[in-house]
């Protein structure tokens, strides 16, 4: 079977607004083993819409539709749903003592308007809203000689999720064929899509029946496998030996097979080895504090550190030499260390990190041209030092030094 | 005239891939007076494919197809924009040399597949591909009784841009009636959509002939206000005339009225009274420090800061007397005073923020709940602080302590 999600709404055909629902509809019908095979948006326009829901129906075996079932005039998914089915709305007087019950308790005065909550399509099932006013509604019919599923669901994220697990989901589960999926997350740092692809095609094109997408962000990758089987279990077995193949050839580029993050991944292996981290950021502007602080209990391995921006703070917060800042420039391999090292004493920490660079657009030079990053990493054995030139934008450099800097740490604790 | 925009490509009907290509055609269009009435999205597939460019054909008047121009068997665009129109491809000689000339110039061997891209829909304008190989073509044509505009852009963004500004734009320019349109962007921090809204509704509802469209961040709003008359002096005049009277009720919790973000504000009112700012950041973690130096030329007002997550460091590095933390705990009036006051007097800078905070989810108390922030600004004139409660999960309070603490700064330069 195959769906198409229709978003209602015409925030959405603006330029500042993307419909987000249908990457969490698409996610969960995947996985009941339904492909979408189109997305529609259209806007609180009655005609536009049943024009889209006939489409629909001519295309596909599953619509879900979002938005448009409030209670104002812009709210027309239940009209032209119904005129797109070709059948009538009846107003449900047990919805209605619903919608005022509900309203007195929240202290809330109806107007008449919102008596339109509760008009239900002609062999539609009423979906209640476990977080919201709107009703849902649930249709399984025929429509010319084909079977036809479809759901009209609230607009808000929290409303249309709670409501497609509670509803939604056991339903499609009883009328689909039962299907079981594994999933595994691997993540690798600093290595191109095209590298890692290069590497790992030859592998995972032999696992025919395993779904492999590989998804491309700065200075980060992540290797999605998917597998359905009649078993679990079987298919959790192929999902993990590809997994396994796939980490043998990649080794340490490697740094998450469950799916966490690059920053959990840094903190879990500092808190394993009882150690501490701080960092003196100048390029990257507390970036690296920033990711790692995001991580809820990260002071227990992340003691904070110095953004020194300015020479003179690399050595009021870091101790940093001024002469060698004279001497070999802020961004420089030796300024690197020197943060790396400075920072660790003055905090205590097991470990140091030191970042400089030039983030541009502009202070490059032939010499330090935009792009070029010097990072330092420190321990109890010695401080050991690289130099990377990354391309792109100001927020592009920062980002890869910062990514750059924290899988230095994570190799340093490997 | 209204508009139809596909995107093209299977990718985008995963959980993982959104279409990200309409929000900039959206606006482009929208400039030009033509209202998207529909957004359609399909994979690698001609009968969907056709059949979308069909349905297209028969409710809008403009069809903007982006993505399927490449070479391989997936780019399908060209076949199934024919099949929907009902007319054939032809493979032009011309575009045949101008691939091989160009593969050839940058040393790349063409497969047999690749003189797909030479193929040309009966009646179309190719449209040259500055940035890319693939060519994109322009219809004008009668469908039915009716005239139908359809462009074939590429998927790459970058590309996908520049060809619809230099081959696309000039063309619709022509078709479609002269339009001249004034914009205008306010922003405003620390205030609810709902508060602003109801403030400054009765202002704007009676400026019909202004759209003005609320985007509600978190801790910020924008205000975009588009006016479209004959005469661009006009739209200008009215757009200029209705900011005013919001930037009149809202009063400084308008921090922008061009458009600018918070940190480019606060970075120019330090630059424009010969000021620099220093930050102590404990549970923002570094975020206020990386929002500013995310702003090329930064370092011209802000000299950087410690992110002083542990207690140690608080003392350390922004020289918060220990005995202060014991008595009022870290989260608290007093610390965050005394870390705006330290790391200003340490960084020899003309402002100090301090920010001290329990971000959760854990490590909260009756006392000292999740979400409560203390932040303090400190100048030659005095210190001042303020206490909030934050509402959010973790990402969530540690923006608004972020915000605060930028509005604070940029509060008391005013």
């Amino acid at each position: 079977m195959n769906a198409e999600i229709i978003a209602v709404g015409s925030e959405m055909l603006t330029p500042y607004r993307q419909d987000t629902n249908s990457l969490y509809l698409t996610g969960k019908l995947n996985e009941l083993g339904v492909a979408v095979a189109f997305k529609t948006i259209t806007g609180d326009n009655r005609k536009h819409l049943a024009s889209a829901v006939r489409t629909a129906l001519s295309r596909v075996d599953i619509v879900v539709l979002s938005g448009g079932l409030g209670p104002t005039e812009d709210d027309l998914t239940r009209e032209a749903t119904a005129e797109g089915f070709g059948v009538r709305l009846r107003r449900d007087p047990d919805l209605i003592a619903h919608l005022y019950t509900r309203a007195a308790a929240r202290r809330i005065t109806l107007t008449r308007n919102n008596e339109k909550q509760a008009d239900v399509i002609e062999g539609a099932i009423v979906l209640p809203n476990a977080l919201g006013s709107a009703p849902g509604q649930w249709m399984d019919t025929v429509v010319g000689k084909h079977r036809k599923l479809a759901m009209l669901l609230p607009g808000p994220p929290h409303e249309l999720k709670a409501m497609f697990e509670a509803e939604c989901l056991p339903r499609l589960r009883e009328i689909l064929p039962q299907r079981h999926i594994a999933t595994r997350v691997l993540k690798a740092a600093m290595i191109g899509e095209s590298a890692a692809d290069a590497r790992i095609a030859p592998i995972y094109t032999q696992y025919k029946d395993v779904d492999t997408t590989i998804l491309a962000h700065l200075g980060d990758i992540e290797l999605r496998l998917n597998c359905s089987k009649p078993v679990v279990e079987l298919a959790q077995a192929r999902v993990d030996e590809l997994a396994g193949k796939i980490e043998e050839e990649l080794e340490d580029f490697i740094y998450s097979s469950q799916g966490e993050s690059l920053e959990q991944i840094v903190l879990y292996f500092l808190e394993m080895r009882g150690g501490s981290l701080a960092v003196a950021e100048s390029c990257t502007g507390g970036m690296v504090a920033e990711r790692l602080t995001s991580v809820s209990g990260s002071s227990r391995a992340f003691v904070g550190g110095a953004v020194v921006y300015s020479n003179r703070l690399k050595t009021e917060l870091a101790g940093v030499d001024a002469e060698l800042i004279a001497r070999h420039g802020a961004v420089s391999r030796e300024v690197a260390i020197a943060l790396a090292e400075g920072i660790r004493e003055r905090c205590g920490s097991t470990l140091g990190l030191g970042i400089t660079g030039v983030a541009g657009p502009t202070g490059g030079s032939e010499e330090k041209p935009v792009g070029l990053v010097y990072l330092a990493v420190s321990d109890a054995d010695g401080t050991e030092v690289v130099e990377k030139r990354f391309p792109g934008d100001r927020a592009g450099i920062r980002f890869y030094a910062s990514q750059q800097g924290l899988d230095l740490v994570r190799r340093r604790l490997m």
